[in-house]
């Protein structure tokens, strides 16, 4: 779009091949940055905008968003249901427009855009403001119309995001609306203080734990020169790491063109496990937290069946993981609440090489605009 | 697995190649049998069994499911949500059953399940029951665990379902999911008996629509030739034609190892559309109702972009769809609350000739079980 190529004269891509290269190892210090503007590190305490409602007496939450930013919303949806209690319906904006899903006045609607101008979640916006709900927006524009028409703005600070595949934006939406869920669960009772310092401080560890899967990228090269040569890619996870799934196989999609899709784990035997075969690589998203097992169990379906697994685990996961797999990524062990940050560096990357092996237009895919500002 | 090899001695194929086939051609049917059951023709009514709880106090529907059963759960979603203004969540089985999702006492919980003894989809109806959740469950086995732990039954009077991929469990159980919202929407004041009259109308008309539909098999199996030629197929669809999107994509990877892949249309610019190119089947399902217009511009960017579209759709949209389209079939007009039964048809036939065609074992596709009753 214009806009992005205007700004595209401000940024530059220092020395860097693509802007999403760029964007992509700027995330330790822009998470950084975002934390900073919700976290009060000296006490260890989420610090929020004041709130125009009250969380103790919200009903339930309403997450609107579109692409990259509806699987950040899928994410926070675990984080709000886990810490705070509170049921969460996330919806696809662009069907949330044309449904007939009730608003209850003084229940709380939260929309998730990089650009601010979605289309689709603005339209949702007003929608849910003229029934009466409590609007939260997480936009990285912070002078956006979304911005503009919200009660309380939650802006990520991941600054220009040019590469037209969201990346900084994605893990900046996530540090924020962890912040969201964190203060929701306080504010509700269901987090002490100290649940919210053992949340707090590993958030903060976010950005050394980004540095070290950052470190990970001549491995993740040479595992790219083998999804280039697929013509078809499953993501696999279960929890927070289905979202992720989610986000991985768009990610590649828009960048090199491959057709991935993603799964909740679970799902496989329900269908999708027909498509396993010899040369279909599966990538593995499994931190080993309270679901690792179960997902190890469908990995070991896809192996006996032929395919070919990169895996995303941590040390213990990797120890405990009894499959033969083709490959694995190893990142630092970090509590389960902040692994989706962490483990979108290698998924982004995975897709950024493949992409660059396959010579595609990286920052700027066939067919895609930055911001989707018209239906 | 070893419960349909047996079945199979007891159920034969009658003239058709294989089970699948003979039940898409059962449709009208059960499904009639099925209306018979939840329906009084006579009176244009809605019949339930008694139910344990009042609508006008349950505050929100949780409806967990997996594989095809979840798309008929997403489908009612839509529904209850207009017919009975009531929150739905629905959840994958199996994300449901480890997350946090808060059941509140006296809400309502509904299970889909075909052999309803799916591991994941029972192991969250004892955790709904726990936690104080009226129960209902729609399967098509009634004496199955699911069936005898449930506080209310609504079995699908499908008959025995052989082939792996659901078919004509998966109408049925859309047309009892239906009653129940339709029963939501008048114990809610939300529907009027002259509504309920309409909707009931409306699903009695089912099985002729779908005897329309299934002659357009010669047509479908024409189209079915350049599926079976193609490697990934996208199936698009807004409101309840996104899961029929998803269902469609479900089947053909099913049993042709296809790799097909359902989008809501208004997600298609954020990301899938860097996908289309000249060898892409798109599948666009666009009944002409009320977002069949911005489907319809989806559609034109897909065809903007070379991708070769075949559009599902009535006579109607035939004529507004200003787009050149490989390919069109067209269904009877029917009213918008009937048309994910009866669009499942096409759908369904077009997986199975692409398969016949690929030369897959299609009642026993690889890597796959009739029910899975372990996670």
């Amino acid at each position: 779009t214009m806009k992005s190529a205007a700004s595209a004269f401000l940024v530059d891509k220092g020395n860097y091949r693509h802007f999403m290269a760029k964007e992509i190892h700027e995330q330790p210090e822009v998470v950084g940055h975002t934390l900073a503007h919700y976290v009060d590190f000296a006490n260890e305490r989420v610090v929020l905008p004041d709130l125009p409602f009250d969380f103790r007496t919200v009903q339930r939450v309403t997450i609107a968003a579109c692409g990259t930013a509806y699987y950040a919303g899928l994410t926070s949806k675990y984080w709000f249901e886990r810490f705070a209690r509170l049921p969460v319906e996330i919806e696809i904006a662009s069907e949330l427009r044309y449904g007939d899903a009730p608003f209850t006045p003084g229940d709380l609607s939260v929309f998730v855009s990089q650009s601010g101008e979605t289309a689709d979640t603005l339209a949702t916006l007003r929608h849910a403001k003229a029934n009466g709900h409590h609007v939260v927006s997480v936009v990285n524009v912070p002078t956006s119309t979304i911005a503009r028409e919200s009660d309380v703005v939650m802006p990520t600070l991941a600054g220009p995001e040019i590469g037209v595949a969201s990346t900084k934006a994605f893990t900046c939406q996530l540090v924020v609306l962890a912040c969201l869920a964190i203060a929701a669960g306080r504010a509700r009772g269901n987090l002490s203080e100290d649940d919210e310092r053992r949340l707090v401080r590993a958030l903060i560890e976010v950005p050394r734990h980004m540095t070290a899967a950052l470190a990970l990228e001549p491995e993740v090269e040479k595992l790219a020169r083998d999804i280039a040569k697929s013509r078809d890619v499953l993501y696999l996870g279960r929890g927070t790491s289905f979202p992720l799934a989610l986000e991985g196989a768009l990610k590649l999609k828009e960048i090199s063109y491959i057709h991935a899709e993603g799964y909740a784990a679970g799902e496989l035997k329900h269908g999708p496990i027909a498509l396993i075969d010899e040369t279909m690589p599966v990538i593995v998203i499994a931190p080993h937290d309270r679901v690792f097992e179960k997902t190890v169990s469908n990995m070991q379906e896809v192996a006996a069946r032929g395919g070919k697994i990169i895996l995303l685990t941590d040390p213990q996961g990797l120890a405990e993981a009894a499959v033969e797999s083709l490959a694995t990524l190893v990142l630092p062990h970090m509590p389960a609440s902040v692994t989706p940050m962490v483990y979108a560096v290698p998924v982004q990357m995975l897709a950024y090489h493949a992409a660059v092996i396959m010579g595609t237009d990286v920052d700027q895919p066939r067919n895609l605009a930055k911001s989707v500002t018209v239906e």
